[in-house]
């Protein structure tokens, strides 16, 4: 019951006959289209574009794709990704002490709603370790001294390098990563910030939200870039607070938004339904 | 500043090869797509498509379309229909004293964000002709007499075709319509109910809400069929009450739904988003 | 840390004084009161009030509350109720494979959002037993054979006996419990339904609201009474679908309904913020 | 059917027996109370009161509350205002070219969802005077010219001494106030911003989320402090957008929200159901 599909994602400069280009390639092929998303942006004369077909019957295979479809990428001056369902991306969840978000990710896992492989979970502490160990996920334990924020971050470089991590959620991660390690991984971090950003970038969203008074708090996941709260925001959700929340009762509804908010980000991107442009995030139906 | 566009609505078996059938027609005859968007419902094999194009520089235009189209339309069994923005659709709103949809739906027309032509209001009783006047649009009265329902849809059908009525609308009309009227205009009569559909089907939803003890409270907009309030939804939208709300702080906090969740039933039909199939609607993007 | 106060839950027929009485009791007895509220049916002249405040320091304790307020209760027909925090609800959780609201219940018990002992987790089935074991709750396996019911509850009933059981948590249990099981345990059994009630009432309910068409699927938690999904509703929520849904999507957006529904109710419950008339609830803030 | 009846609104340090008092007083009183809510602030050691009772019937009267109330506003060093729902509050509303919020406030007032007097709508434009017409409500336009804004201040000062207005209601007034405005009228400005407050503060808000790519918009009403867009939060919403909506969408569907978010603001004050402290807002219920 595991599929078996490919799908293509593409970002060119629009123009008349890429619909048609693309599609009569995939038909040409032989390939039974799932779903097929686009986006124009006429503003920045932009196309982009998501199709899944079935590589069951299909002429284009992994494996001759490149060649076979360089022609139509080479006339629309395409970029182009090509991701296979049965190739399932590695992620590594990277958590501190607050275990809600990384339990929330562990059983959606474990129910097929996340079509991804985990190889590791990577804390700073130790108290997410029984957990990791329930699910059957291998846990390491990498302490980030002060001033040694290097030597932690290339033991963390190592394992990715040798785990093949495609994916880092930073779930509730209470670390600021280096220059060097958000540079390494583009567009390939995921973090949950406990606020809907831009209010209350930085520290302590709750307890700022709750000084000024707000009637929402919210949550916001987004790919980490050089600028802190800064990347490309993939969800947003809220909820409804009023005076009698204290900065306990905020923190703990917001528990709630930070998981969904969070997974619903991490399905999106294991599902190859996210293009990047202009800070942006296009998600594909 | 007026957009001159095409909007073609596509229904037919899934196979391979209907994008690239209906995209490489577009190319071919130079036409400049500006949104597509489609749907395929695997279990019914089911194909929906919409596309929008520029009729500015294309070389099908609505006179010859459908003669260029015929040879793919048949190709693929399709049911297609061919929208122009040019061609404004023409409204009728029906309603009976509750102002409230009326007033939002005439100031959204008056904003221009319902592209449609509204020449008449037609209500069973004469509170809202200074609403109507307000804004410019004729109004007629039209008592409902008991035992008289025939004779006045009688006048409502002779006012539709006169003016060339393509929707209508019930805008809190407190009438059922007959059978006779229903069937004259399929999939062309949108209503709003005061509820989240299929809850609280029939009269007096708010009360009966009331009653339940319901948190929420809904309201649905929805094409009219001949079974009362079984008809395709189009919309739906909640709002979160508590023990303190009364009937009344119901039937105030529904005004607000009932707004919001007809006028967006009514710009999606009028923008063309609609297609329907086994009494469902599909909204495309 | 833990707190120490008492909550003291009121209905009566409303009249005049009944908050100074209460009030005047409280000041005379030293009570120092953390929170109040209180809520008024015109319609069924009905008073109904919720006061915490703090043992510490207080001249009124659990052992002489009665005898004391006795007059004041007397004078004003009340019923009461008298919670104390120190005394932690015991709960039973009962369910069968679906393992999602149970693991959400016991992460949120586990991180201190629910101030309630979890003495048992009963189940039809052995899936979640290794998930009880994990957060040291004890798990009971109790078959439900066909024919056999009355059997199976004995053993239940044996086992919320022996416990001291005050609340019985259905998390997904997929069986629907006798008249003798709901009679036995009045305003002390929480269910969750995955539909926004009253639509969709019974089984199968995403496949139901799929068929419909609906753009809203919801879920309600309620207090279970003989009649089914008829009891008294704590809370709904709701989640929005499309076209593009398929039934596991419902499923899939269900389970995230469910989770936060019924968590709310079982902390409402937990906290004495519930009152019961009408067949319906007040939530006391 | 107009109610006549009183609201006590209290604010004080808190301490034992406050409860007691007003209600005790209330009761000697012969006072019916209809409502009453409160909220205690631990951290600030505040209490904060809402009470309303039936005049009709009361031997307390608004001739004589202030006296035999003295007694207990002095033991418990109270700041109190007693407002009466037959004195309807006077609004005055500043609006400039968009008029969808004044176009829902004064329907909203004229279906009786607003329980005030509105004897001025003054803008800076023409734009509205027909639908000031319409509903009835003197319209005085007050240009505001460049670098004469104290004279145009000074006409609208003079226009609400004269008409004896209690609440200004700046309705998308796109004319920022001067300090001696906002000093003149403290805690008797409603605003309506465009953005989900702390975020996007200041000009053209819907440009910067669309800039910034986020994916749920705002609104926010607040009254109006001396620092821009800082004031005390009264109410917020958002509704979801998507990287299909342009700048131009999210306008279009912030208006409902500004709609939204202003009327529940402007009733909850005229329903005397707001209290002001540390620059945040108590919403009794």
């Amino acid at each position: 019951m595991t599929k078996n599909t490919a799908t293509l994602l593409v970002t060119c400069p629009d123009q008349k006959g890429i619909v048609a280009g693309i599609a009569d390639f995939l038909y040409r092929n032989g390939a039974n289209i799932l779903h097929a998303d686009q986006h124009q942006d006429a503003e920045n004369n932009l196309f982009l574009m998501r199709v899944e077909w079935d590589l069951n019957g299909s002429a284009i295979q992994p494996d001759n794709f490149a060649e076979r479809f360089d022609e139509i990428a080479t006339r629309f001056d395409m970029t182009w990704q090509l991701k296979l369902s049965q190739k399932r991306p590695r992620l590594a969840i990277m958590v501190s002490q607050y275990d809600h978000c990384l339990a929330d990710l562990l059983h959606r896992h474990q129910s097929g709603e996340l079509a991804c492989d985990i190889p590791v979970i990577i804390s700073n502490h130790r108290d997410t370790e029984r957990l990791a160990n329930f699910y059957g996920i291998p846990f390491h334990h990498i302490e980030v001294k002060k001033d040694q924020k290097a030597e932690a971050e290339a033991a963390q470089f190592a394992l990715f390098d040798s785990l093949d991590i495609d994916l880092i959620v930073l779930a509730r991660y209470m670390q600021i990563l280096s220059p060097e390690f958000v540079k390494r991984y583009p567009e390939r971090i995921i973090n949950i910030h406990h606020s809907f950003l831009p209010a209350f970038i930085g520290a302590r969203p709750y307890h700022r939200a709750f000084e000024r008074g707000v009637k929402l708090i919210g949550a916001t996941s987004h790919y980490v870039t050089e600028v802190l709260d800064e990347g490309p925001i993939i969800e947003q959700d809220i909820d409804r607070i009023s005076h009698r929340d204290q900065v306990e009762d905020l923190i703990q509804k917001g528990r709630d938004l930070e998981r969904i908010v969070l997974s619903r980000a991490v399905r999106w991107h294991i599902e190859n339904r996210i293009l990047l442009y202009a800070n942006k995030t296009v998600i594909f139906d």
